[in-house]
């Protein structure tokens, strides 16, 4: 669980918008669909089901780069 | 709030590792916390103290092209 919140706080902005955090909310939550399907697919091309953390350092390295 | 654990079923991935949706967790934080900290500099670059959406989807594509 992520608490937007308490990010925006710890990030030093005090004064942020309802919009401006939904829209953050909008932004991590397709930023973090998009890890898990690639993350996804590494686990399947090495033969496994489960996703492991290494498919999810691995997906979002390749994320990174590609952006 | 973001919930992790309804964006990996939405993603399809029924089986994650506990370690595997840590680091998921932990990466989304990082990017949500530079995102704001970006955000909060075009607020102020925009003479404002309240970070609005606005200041969030320029600060999102900024990040995206400088990745």
């Amino acid at each position: 669980m992520l608490e937007i919140d308490r990010i925006i706080r710890e990030a030093g902005a005090e004064r942020v918008d309802e919009r401006a955090s939904r829209k953050l909310c909008e932004i991590l939550e397709d930023n973090a669909k998009e890890l898990v399907l690639t993350a996804k697919q590494f686990a399947k091309h090495a033969g496994r089901k489960r996703i492991s953390r290494k498919d999810i350092v691995l997906a979002a390295g390749y994320l990174v780069s590609k952006m």
